[in-house]
Order: structure tokens, then C-alpha cells, then sequence
């Protein structure tokens, strides 16, 4: 596998911005801990989804390349792959709920992606890009259940361990589960022996908490949770990894998210969206588990609606 | 002056933070510019405030430094000068108006420094100040009015320009006129031939405009703008230092202010206070003098209140 994300990362290297890694010596003093925050906020198209963006479009065929690419997603894996796949000159069909907020429309549309409009259930989404499929021989590629994503998303821990590469822990925050397994991944490619990686999830969309728990893929059963990002579940790729990888999948309260976020907008001057302060909650939370350790921690975006701030 | 703003530079290093330049894609697209954002927002304390201040407290004498320092301020330099008294040892006494917000007090006594309260008149702050003063032999030093500070807070601009030699411009918020007189220091003693300086000001508080057209300092007639930081006025150590190097200053309205603080956070990704988003406003609204130029913007500080966004 190191060998797979190394080439991958050659790859995708001229794509992607090599994001800075920040500290803040006011929350490491409240923690007690050592602590790298990986600021995939500032990568391209505003969060860490590009990198496996970019990795699907490089695996394509020419012939998939002039039929275009398809996928479902309202949220960050959108724009990433409509942005991705104009880089390479590729068609991008985007599949949304006709009630997504114009805000994220809007950033489809700005990065060259066509947008076809569903319903809002799993149904109408899975008929509508299978559609598109039918109608334009576009490839599907999955937001994070898909091996490609899953080792493209990987190179930001693998950046974050280059320059960091004794890190006791990682955190990141677990939705659809492919920065996660990417995290482990590369966890175990280049990480030192005995690292330990942690998955921070809201107890409102606990799927992968309780799909650990039970050993098979759960849903969930609510999506009300500020974290958007995190709203979908593990698939049968990336579960096997986590299930295998993960130390521990911690949930975190929504005020213990917005508490957080807060907290790394106030005192790190950076935009982040709620779904990475989850990480960030989840070492508040745990606080004694961390302690006197250097923990990575993934700030996975930064794409937030500035109307609708929880502040 | 070159040589005094390297002696400083060298004095102040271990204590300050050497900020991060940014660009954006996006903007330099959106504007046809090159530019540079120098972020003070994650200098140490939040602003560039801390370089004048840290100069300030190592030109003290050790008898001064036994005896403290006292400043006015309810901004960025209140925080920056108790947390550069706090580093070496040196009691700092900071005059605030009784009805300044609360988050203010709470980040100076959170940086050590002891608060004294004053009426919200300029006439109470100026005689509590001199009450410190007899009371506890503490030394004044202005926020920006003293060569020392200015000359401290021209180490931004130093740092900019060893990165970017070539800047065509540089633009700067205007307030109390110490990051506009440091910057037209270290722009001539650092920049290229013929590298001009532009200042932002709100029309609010346009007292830096009018005393460059009358010729004498003027006072500001309201201070009802959202740029808190701007709300001072030019001194006498300052204001000739400005009108020998000022290019120009450009006025903003309320409304391009909080555009261009929006356009930052949104598309950089990270948090700045309206006082830091004039200088992007002066760039939207006079874009064809920048067009095609490469110019530098400082972003002076990160302190927002959360809980009052403009947006």
C-alpha cells in the first residue's frame, strides 16, 4: 500500500496544494497535548475531497474520460470532482436534491459541473445517476467508497507524517468513511509503529459508531447534525479498512462541535466547517486519552455557509 | 532607516511570529492583480500590534522596566502590549473605557495585563492615563504615535518584501496611522524603485483623507464604522512620515468593507477583521489602478468578535 499511495501522490501532486500544517500553543496549553492541525481547509475546492477526486479522474480510460464522470453528493466530494474533472477537460454530472442549498449549487456550477436534479432520498438519487449512466456512459465514482478516493484522500495524512512523522495519534472525523480509511492507510504506510488513529463522529449520525459495534454497515437514522459532511455512512470498501484500523470511533455532542469550531476560528484565525471540528471535539472530549502525546488532527474543510453560522 | 528597521527586526524575532504569505486563485483572478496577503491575523496576540509593542518594551530602560508601562487602548494594542510586558517581566497597566466589550477586557487580563478604567471621553482617558502614570512611574507608550512602535510594525512589511522584491504596491487600513508609517519605512528602505503605498479608510472615520488634503491632522467627526481598528486618529511622529510616502488614501464604504471581509473568509479560508478587509476593499473598488500590477496587502489582525458578524 505505501507503494500505492506514493505513486498516487506523484500523481496527484501537481493537482493538489501540499496544505500547511498549523499549531496553536493556546489550545495545546488548554489540552495538554502536542498538537498538528492539518489544514485541508485550505486545499483546493476547500477541502481534502480533492485528492481523491483527482486520483478517480487519473484512473479513468481515455474512452471513460470523453464520456464524463457522475456522482451523488451535495456537499464537498461535489465540487472536488467537478473541479478535478475540468482540470483534465472531463464532463462532470452532479447528482443533488433539487432542495440543496443554492449556496452549494452554485459552487458545482462555478467549477464547470452539470448539475441533475433528484429527489431528496437514497431512491430517486440511485435512479438518477443510473440514469445518467444510461444516457451518457458516464463512470460512476463514489464520494468515499471507492479504493481510488480511499488512497487519493491518504495523502494528506502521508504530507502530515513526512514533516511529522513520530505522531503518537491522528483524529479525523468519520461521514462517508473514505478519509478515514485513507487516514489509516497511510497510518500504517508512514506512520511510526504503535500510531493510533481515532474517528470522531456526531452522536446525531452515529452509523459508523455503531457499525463497529455491530460488525455490519449501519444507517442512520437521523441526519439532523450541524456536521454536514457527515451526514452519509461506511460502505463495503473503506468498512473493511476501518474495522481493522480505527482504535476507537468517539461521539461528540452538537454543542461540543460548535464549541470547537469556535475555538479554532478565535484562536487560529482559521475557517474551518463543523464537520472538522469534530476531531477537535473529540480531543476535548477525551481530553486524559491525549494527554502529554503529538496528535495529528485533520481539519478536513472549510466550505461553510457564512449565512447560517452556529455563532 | 534601513539599518534601524534590521536591528529591530533581528531585536524582536524571537518574540514574534514570522506570518504567512497567502495568495488566492480566486481573487487575483476575480481583481487581474498579483497579489500577496501578509497575514498578521495569526501574528501572536492577533495583530501586527505585537512587533510595535515588543520594539516598544525593548527600548525600555531597566528602571523604566521595573516600573511598568501604561498605554490607552480598547484594540489590538492593548492585548499585544500586555502580552509583550507579560513576556519580559514588565507590568503593564492598560486604560480602557468602563464600557468597553467585555471580550476586550477579558483577552488583556487573559494576557496579564491590569486594567483601569476610564470614562469614554478622550479627556478622562488621557487623565487616568497621567494618574498611572504619577501614581506608578509607568512609562506611556502609544499605539501608535511613538517612532519605536512604528518602526516595530514596519518588520511586516520587511518580511513581505524579502519574499516579494518586485511588489509594484502595497496597501494598508489606516487608523491610527502606525502600520501606515511602518509600512512606508520599510517600503523605502526595502522596496523596489518606485513601489507605491496606498492606505484604506472607512468614510466613517476618514480623518487620515482629510488631514491629507488639509494638510494638518484632523479629527475624526464620528466613529461609526465596523473597522474598531480605524477608529483612531494620525499623531504627530506619524502624519509626516505619511504625507512625505503615501501614494494615496482611498476611502471604503461600510457595505465594500464587509463585501471584502466576506470575499476573505470565504474564499481564503481564514478569519479577518473588518479593519484588515479595507485594504481588499480599496483593491475591488479601484481595481484598474492595480490591474496587471503585483501588490501586497497586509491583513492586520484576526480579532472578531463571533457573536457579532456582520454576516
Amino acid at each position: 500500500m505505501k507503494e500505492k499511495i506514493n505513486t498516487c501522490y506523484e500523481k496527484i501532486k501537481p493537482y493538489v496544494h501540499h496544505t500547511p500544517i498549523m499549531e496553536s500553543g493556546h489550545i495545546e496549553n488548554f489540552l495538554g497535548s502536542d498538537l498538528y492541525f492539518k489544514c485541508e481547509n485550505f486545499q483546493r475546492a476547500g477541502a481534502f475531497k480533492m485528492r481523491g477526486a483527482t486520483n478517480a479522474i487519473l484512473h479513468l480510460t481515455t474512452e471513460q474520460k470523453e464520456k464524463g464522470v457522475v456522482t451523488h453528493s451535495s456537499g464537498n466530494f461535489a465540487q472536488a470532482l467537478a473541479l478535478a474533472a475540468r482540470t483534465f477537460g472531463v464532463k462532470c454530472y452532479i447528482v443533488m436534491p433539487f432542495n440543496a442549498p443554492n449556496v452549494k449549487k452554485d459552487a458545482v456550477v462555478m467549477y464547470g459541473g452539470e448539475i441533475v436534479e433528484c429527489a431528496p432520498t437514497m431512491e430517486s438519487r440511485e435512479r438518477v445517476c443510473n440514469q445518467v449512466i444510461d444516457e451518457t456512459g458516464a463512470t460512476f465514482i463514489h464520494p468515499s467508497n471507492e479504493i481510488n478516493v480511499i488512497i487519493g484522500n491518504s495523502t494528506a495524512t502521508k504530507e502530515l507524517l513526512e514533516t511529522e512523522p513520530d505522531l503518537d495519534a491522528l483524529i479525523v472525523p468519520v461521514g462517508g468513511g473514505g478519509l478515514l480509511a485513507g487516514t489509516i492507510l497511510a497510518a500504517q504506510a508512514f506512520g511510526k509503529a504503535g500510531i493510533e488513529v481515532y474517528a470522531g463522529e456526531p452522536y446525531e449520525v452515529d452509523d459508523a459508531f455503531r457499525s463497529l459495534t455491530s460488525g455490519k454497515i449501519e444507517c442512520n437514522l437521523s441526519v439532523d447534525t450541524i456536521a454536514d459532511g457527515l451526514r452519509t455512512q461506511l460502505g463495503d470498501v473503506n468498512f473493511p479498512i476501518i474495522k481493522e484500523g480505527v482504535k476507537a470511533i468517539i461521539r461528540v455532542r452538537e454543542n461540543e462541535i460548535i464549541s470547537a469550531m469556535r475555538l479554532i476560528w478565535q484562536r487560529m484565525k482559521i475557517v474551518v466547517e463543523p464537520s472538522s471540528a469534530v476531531a477537535l471535539a473529540v480531543l476535548i472530549k477525551e481530553r486524559p486519552l491525549f494527554e502529554g502525546k503529538k496528535v495529528g488532527i485533520i481539519l478536513s474543510g472549510g466550505n461553510v455557509d457564512l449565512d447560517n453560522l452556529p455563532f
